[in-house]
Formats: structure tokens, sequence, C-alpha cells
């Protein structure tokens, strides 16, 4: 029954190819169905600059992994009508909007190795394009005639909307919690993620028992996908994460690993993240200080403990699906995605 | 039958009555509960920033005129449920976000006579706090569970975030035409007019040919308003208007007076043209000479008329509709946005 599940049992063909990777090459026909659908529906027949500007990101690639999520759990559920296409390429324009509107946010000048499009056009064309991109994704998802697909993408909207404004007013705030933060991280990733293996289960009407695991499943990755982000800013290497260690600190986050090092901060540590997060008063020596009162404190190994434990329940999640390659790929998928920091 | 349409049968109370009041005296009721659902959804738990922000744009005012649309036509078509309320609401909520997004494009720094969003807390909070209304309002229109109600308002979105961005790439273009004059007034302004007449009649379950008539009236009243407001804005009195005469020339701004005079221009006329909007070379005297150039073309007249022969069609559409008080606002309504041009 596991024989997918567990890595034992995994050919050396598996071994070698990233979990990631399988699935693209099982649902490769799904996924060309869903770059033609994407082409299409981001042509605009009078406004020129729109298939510019979202060609420039769209082409830029990146692993198309949401828009994966929802073919992965519709097939894996049985799916087999044409609707998840379309949700498929739903989730992709969603997940782009938000990344040209983030981009504003974040007065960006680079995204996926490429110079932003509001550093290539203007901010205006990132705001107007994010909201055609927005209507587009809106006019997709209507069309295979669910309302339940409609609540869960909507409910998933509200909740990344409300997570990037509930980001901004937390930036530099030392108060923020863990529960904040998890809020937070809902709202960048795990939303999107649980919306997409959600819906997938919907459309192929599986049993409720079933989509709940979904969507658990796509919560729980989502979140691990994020701390292991948000550690790895700490203490990964540029080479492989292609960021620099400390960009959040330099920036001023409030990600995981700093609000377990205030937490547990005596009063002259608690001095010095008023200084450097709150303030923004950054010297020489400091991103080392910061990283030794984490390991002081333990914040790094208790963030990984948690992307570990994220994971976990992501694995536990999908194992109540049937048995099916794709189970094993996503099972697989919850363990790559911690990989880097095992 | 048509007792309330024509003016000879209006009492003087209702000449004395502006019709958007009328609407609004008729509709109160219902009107208020537009009022607390927009109170109750644009809450946050957990962003404070999201109510402080639309509550300043909400709590501003204006005439509320597309909720109004909504809950006019759902009642002039006998509907008696809960959702025009929802529908109302999600207009608003989707016209809020657009005015949001629009100050970020514009660097507007006010709005209805007070600060804009953007310039009282940043652009980041109007990006994200429109993104949120966005989400917000899709929530709102979901509930009704009507997937026709959802085609319409999906549709619309497009057409509206299409028009933004082919407003952008027309700006300061003398090879505008008035077709995509056209195209960009339906998404600044007929597209969510017509959208919001269209639900309040497909909601009440009115037959097609009400539906259709419906559509066309707001689409031809969104159309007038926009005409009216761009011939204004070059033969109003700033009194009554609250704008500047010439603020779209000094914005550059491709509106119907100027394409009208630009297509009947000669060669020295042209290269004012291109002087003042196209390469925004603008001296004194210059506003003067295009209103010269602007009325020796008749272009002004023009645009008159075309404003008139829009509101004409709007009362036209509506006039299919069955007798009934609302009937006769609406009529008048579509007399009343062209009076000031009259």
């Amino acid at each position: 029954m596991s024989s997918h599940v567990d890595g034992g049992s995994m050919g050396l063909d598996e071994i070698a190819t990233k979990p990631h990777e399988q699935l693209a090459a099982h649902l490769a026909a799904k996924m060309e169905a869903v770059n033609l659908l994407i082409r299409d529906r981001m042509a605009s027949r009078h406004a020129p600059r729109i298939p510019q500007v979202t060609a420039h990101l769209v082409e830029a690639g990146g692993k198309r992994l949401r828009p994966m999520l929802v073919l992965a759990t519709a097939d894996l559920c049985g799916y087999d009508g044409p609707f998840d296409v379309h949700l498929a390429a739903t989730v992709e324009f969603i997940h782009t909007a938000t990344l040209l509107h983030d981009d504003v946010v974040d007065e960006s000048a680079q995204r996926r190795g490429r110079p932003t499009a509001n550093l290539l056009w203007d901010n205006k064309s990132s705001v107007l394009v994010g909201d055609y991109l927005f209507a587009r994704a809106f006019q997709l998802m209507v069309e295979p005639g669910s309302l339940r697909v409609l609540d869960i993408l909507s409910n998933a909207s509200a909740t990344i909307a409300e997570g990037e404004v509930l980001q901004l007013s937390a930036a530099q705030d030392l108060a923020t919690t863990e529960d904040i933060y998890l809020q937070v991280v809902r709202g960048k990733t795990a939303a999107l993620f649980s919306a997409a293996t959600e819906v997938g289960g919907v459309i192929a009407g599986a049993p409720e028992t079933q989509i709940k695991a979904l969507f658990e499943y796509g919560d729980a990755l989502g979140i691990a996908f994020q701390i292991v982000d948000d550690l790895l800013d700490y203490q990964g290497d540029a080479k492989s994460t292609g960021k620099n260690v400390g960009d959040d600190f330099r920036e001023r986050k409030l990600t995981l690993p700093v609000i377990k090092a205030v937490s547990a901060a005596n009063a002259e540590e608690r001095a010095f993240w008023k200084r450097t997060i709150e303030k923004g008063d950054q010297r020489d020596g400091d991103l080392e200080h910061a990283l030794a009162l984490m390991q002081s404190h333990g914040a790094l190994e208790q963030t990984r403990a948690e992307a570990l434990d994220w994971a976990a329940r992501a694995r536990a999640a999908i194992a109540v699906l049937p048995d099916h390659p794709v189970r094993g790929m996503l099972d697989r998928l919850a363990g790559y995605v911690v990989a880097r920091i095992s």
C-alpha cells in the first residue's frame, strides 16, 4: 500500500529525480495545456502592455508548483475532466498577480534573477496588470461552474490579501508573535498551496475526508516551505539559495528565527533587537551578533524543528489518500521541501 | 404607463429633489443594510490598517451610486430576497478598490476633497488594501450562489482592469481613437454601472429582455456620465464641478474633446497637439489655444451631442421595464447626468 510513500522502496531513478520534476513529467500533457491556457488568457486585444508585462514574469519560469498541485491532486482523486487545467491556470495567475504587487510594495529590483516589471516599466503597470491578472483568474475559476471551488478560492484570496497587509504592519514590530507570523505565512504561501490542493480534490468529487486531508497537506507544505525559506536566510549558503545570508535581517523582517530569539531575550539583548530591527540602526558586526543570539537561545534549531514538523504533518495528511503514483510524489515533495535543512 | 417617465407628470416635490436622492430615500432601509454590511466586511481581526484605510475612503461618502443601481434594479424587477444587499456591497468594494489603486497610479494627493490614502499612509497600503477589498468583494459575490452573477462580475472586473491598462498606454498618444476612448470609458465607469444594473435584474429572475435592457441602461448611463465629466473639464466652472478647467489638458489626457479636435487638425494644429500632449511641453496660453481649436472644429459641441445621445439611449433602454416608481427615478437619473451640459 505504501510502496510509493516510504523512501526505502524507491528505485534508483526515483531517488535521482527531484519530486517536482517527477510530478512535472507525470503531468506533462496537462501542464502543456495549462501553459497554453495561460498564454491565451493573458493576451489582451486592446492593451499590448499586458502580455509584455506578464510574459516577462510568466515566461521567466519558476517551478509552476501551484498549478502542479492542482493537477496532481485532481489526478490523485481520479479526475478525468478538463477543468483542472482552468484551476491550475487560475492559481498561477493569482500567484503572478501577487508577485507583481509584492514587487511594488517591496520596491524590488530583481525577481527570479531578472529585473522586476516595476523596474522595466513602472509601478503603475505592475499595479494595473496585477489587477488584470486577478480579474482573469476570477473569470477562469468561474468556468468550471462549481460554487464550492469559488468559495475556496475567494477565501484564499482574502487570506492572501489580509496576510500581506498584516506583514506590512507587523514589519519592524518586535511585538509580532508566532501566531501572527503563522498568519502572515499562510497569506504569503500556504493559503494558495492549500486552495490548490483542496480544489483538486473538490473538482474530482473526492470524499470529504480526502478533501480535508488535501487541504491539510497543502497548508502544511506551504508553511514548511516558508519556514525553510526564512531559516535559510540565516544559515543558507548563497550559492544554493540565491539569497545572501542576512537579507531579512537587513530588511528588518520579523521571521521565525528572530521572533524566537526576541521572546527569549534578556534586557540587553532586547535593546539590541530594538535598535537593529525596530529602529533600523544597523552597524558592522550586528548580523554576526544576531546569529550568535539566535544560536545561544536555540532559535535556529527550534525553527528547523518546526519546519520538519510541518513537513511531517503534510506527509501524515497525504497518507490517508488512496495508493497512487502521485501520492508517492507528493509525499516525497514534502520531504524535499525540508531536505535543504535536514 | 409612462406616468413616472416623462417630466410632465412629476409633482413639485419630485422636481425639487434630485433623482439619486429620490432613489436613496426610496431605498433607505436597504442602503442602511448595505452600509452595515460594508462596515462588517471591511473589518479585519488581524490587520487594523485595513479598516483605517478603507474607513477613510468609505466614510468619505460619495453618492453610493453603484450600490444604489443594484438595489434599484432588483427592486424594479420585484426582488424580495436578501442578496441585493450583498451585491450592492460588492460593487462598492470593487469601486473603492479601484479608487485606491487609481490613486497610486495617478499619484493623486486628493480624492473627494480629502487627502488620498497613499498620501496619508503609503502606496504599499493602497495597493494591498485595494487587493483586500477585491478579495472581500469576491467573497461577497459568491454568497448569493448564482454562477451567472459571478460570470457578469468577473467579466466586468476584467473589462475594468483592461480599461485601466489601456488608459495607461493610450495616455499622451495622439493615435488614440474614439473606439479606444470608449473602451477606456467602459473600463473606468460603464462596466461597473452595467454590471450593477444587470445583476439587479438577474437575482430578481427578470425576463431576458429586461435583463438586457438593464445592462444597456447601465452601460449608456456610465458612458454618458464619463463623457460629461470629460467635457466639463474643458467647459465647466470650478465651483460646481470641483475641478479646474483644463486639468485633463495639463495631465495630457486623450479625452473625447481632444480626440475630436486632433482628428480634424491641420498640420500646424497637429504640431500644437504633438508638442502639448505628446511631448508635454506646455506654455502660457496653450490651454486657451486648445479650447479655441476645439471650438473651431465643433469638438466640444460634438462631445456634448454624444453625451446627450448616450443619455437618450439609457432612457430608451429603461422604457421597456415595467411601470414602477423606480423606473421613473432611473429615467430621470439619466436626464440628470447630462443636465449640467444641457
